[in-house]
């Protein structure tokens, strides 16, 4: 095969913005911050979020406990000093992520409201979208779900600084939404996690509301 | 609008993964990885061919400078420990966005062979494909370019620890490509990344070799 060479490439001075990755993906990028006590339900939502996103046609990507913690943070443990720089760091790679165009979904507890606004602030003042997702349950409902016995550890003494139990969780007082996950369904969860996203700008109503069949971009 | 609701979200356990995002996006997630000399033209190149990617309809992401040391590394310093840090933290990130399906390019001098392994390894240890390019023009010609008068300063002694003068750059030994680009035109040089993601898999024939028009991806 003869490849043709010189006249098929050009390119401009300057670099691709997200403007252009985003008109080039048919989505806007931004960060879907979930944040809630252990158990809560943030990585059920995430996943759940992310299949719906993906039948729809939308690029997204997850980033949790597993592929942070065991990767860019393994050199961070749960000094207060740590766990701040923890969430920092999630901060800085969930935005490069929104800036490459992409749904970008972080599912930590991320307690503190200093290190959200931070993070929000990392995003907003690159004009990059924000949605803080409080993940709201009783602790006594996520004492009681504890599919990893992990509050009975921490009230057991065999974990120390556990959120909820001897570690303060800040309520976000101002989310872009608030999902009271002890009444509503994963189902009602999603469709109102689509819902924010209509509103601000990310996907199109189109998406949202019809059935996955009429609204499958998927090839 | 009335939104249909339940019917509309459905989802099985387990996490949206690679290969289906890969299918979604109608590409395969790697990492270029371009290294060589300040001045050697990396980010030249990765601009270019960002560009060209972006033509034929493929969704990329660069990491460099701009993007990192002011934001996911901006507490590292030049230290020995802090250069490992610094290339150890963009292995890590580069690696999650080619587990999003991106093309991910990064153009860092990342002098040391050790931490280029170590970012090789991290990939293909989730069987993510690293493509390493070796961007290689002799010091003299780096130096004769110095369009930010950096290999001036650090022949002044005002810059220590300077790559090519008083710190070592080491070459690969068995890059996935090989680029003299004081020969080379910039041109030419896409042409031979784009053969290269080709030959691994990540894109197909078909967007290579023939004209943009023809090939164009793009809406």
């Amino acid at each position: 095969m003869t490849k043709q060479i010189a006249t098929n490439i050009t390119w401009q001075d300057g670099q691709v913005d997200r403007e252009q990755r985003e008109k080039n993906l048919g989505q806007k990028g931004c960060t879907v911050w979930l944040t809630g006590l252990s158990s809560s339900g943030k990585t059920t939502l995430a996943i759940a979020l992310e299949q719906v996103l993906m039948q729809r046609g939308f690029l997204s990507y997850r980033l949790d406990g597993d592929n942070i913690r065991h990767g860019l943070n393994m050199n961070l443990g749960f000094s207060a000093e740590d766990r701040e720089e923890n969430i920092r760091r999630i901060g800085e790679v969930t935005k490069l992520f929104a800036d490459a165009a992409i749904i970008s979904i972080t599912s930590f507890i991320s307690p503190y409201q200093a290190d959200r606004d931070h993070a929000r602030k990392q995003h907003e003042s690159a004009g990059i979208p924000f949605l803080e997702v409080y993940v709201d349950v009783p602790l006594e409902v996520a004492e009681e779900r504890d599919p990893k016995g992990l509050y009975k550890k921490a009230r057991a003494g065999e974990i120390k600084g556990f959120t909820g139990i001897d570690d303060p969780y800040e309520p976000p007082p101002a989310p872009e939404l608030h999902l009271h996950t002890d009444t509503l369904t994963v189902v009602q969860c999603v469709q109102m996690l689509l819902d924010m996203l209509q509103e601000h700008g990310i996907i199109s109503a189109e998406y949202v509301g019809s059935s996955i069949e009429h609204t499958n971009r998927v090839g």
